[in-house]
């Protein structure tokens, strides 16, 4: 695995405890959460497991806040995305755009923050949860704004929300910086797919 | 989590290799293939580790009979779904019906096969991505045909194929049998989504 210094933790400090979320993003993408020891990633943060618990009381801990920064990071992508990007046409291309490429270039944080899901904490899983809601929440009122103005045409708003939302996730699933397409060109093909499956009349043809 | 009888294993002999294909199904969705240990297995199907080694040399050896089953079974449901489905429209939406349904049904053994394909030996990687390439082939041809006909309107075939291939998948990632949907309702939002994806005239309006 490629080292992967994601920027989305450039904003947790002190320094040591960022590195140890870096190291705990690619313990658990390449081993799982739990085969991963703390001892492993305070080795990989160049630090002792002493030195690890000043900062995180627990593997756990370290998960949590993968998963909310992760979380927090992919809120703010969309919702800048969806902001003064004009009518819901505009705003839903932008929104997938965004999404979309965040998913690809942050694969590796965000096969973490969707496959370990299970392993956080009850407390810790409902504020995940509220961050999750949140997403489709922005691209629900995208839609929802569109079939009220009449851009859009979709019968079940949740459900083709829930689709959207899914689509863009799975990116990080199957992205590779190897493959053939780049996180840009995949926003652009995904935002013609939402576009349809919003049943926009113009979008894509 | 629920015990999960997957019948995509019935056709697995002996009986005692069936068990622990499931042992492992069970154990790997749980903690992951590297946390999960041989005797954990064996214990899940009644068994000792020694009587383990006489079907399955490895651990890893149990994670491909489980995702070649996984993905013989998903093939041949796409198979026999487009399979006398009547014009291309028919047929994607057969598809997605099918291949939807089999991600719901079946959202444990598939998050394994997705999630651990990294935890694969080269030489069985490389015979899992060619059953991988099959499903996309199936679904490729059927909006090739459909674009041939005049009844889809698709510029990047291979790109959309692909993004109804991912639709389809992540279902396994945020499906729950305690959620608001069953299988076959949410086979039929996306079948109709797909074909709007595809650019079907009448689909989905």
């Amino acid at each position: 695995m490629t080292v992967e210094t994601d920027e989305s933790f450039g904003g947790v400090t002190p320094d040591a405890a960022r590195r140890l979320l870096l190291g705990a993003v690619q313990a658990f993408a390449e081993r799982g959460f739990h085969a991963t020891t703390t001892r492993d990633i305070a080795g990989r943060a160049g630090m002792s497991p002493a030195a690890l618990y000043i900062h995180y009381k627990t593997k756990e801990e370290l998960l949590f806040h993968i998963s909310r920064v992760g979380h927090e990071r992919s809120v703010a992508v969309l919702e800048e995305a969806v902001e003064g990007a004009g009518d819901s046409a505009g705003r839903l291309a932008a929104a997938v755009r965004a999404f979309v490429r965040w998913h690809a270039e942050h694969h590796t944080t965000a096969r973490v923050v969707q496959y370990e899901l299970a392993a956080l904490g009850e407390e810790h899983y409902a504020r995940i949860v509220v961050l999750r809601r949140r997403s489709e929440e922005i691209l629900r009122e995208v839609l929802q704004e569109g079939v009220a103005t009449g851009q859009f045409a979709v019968e079940d708003i949740r459900g083709t929300t829930l689709a959207v939302v899914s689509l863009c996730i799975d990116v990080a699933r199957w992205f590779s910086p190897e493959g053939r397409r780049t996180p840009d060109e995949i926003g652009e093909l995904y935002a013609g797919l939402a576009l349809r499956m919003a049943g926009y009349r113009d979008g894509g043809r």
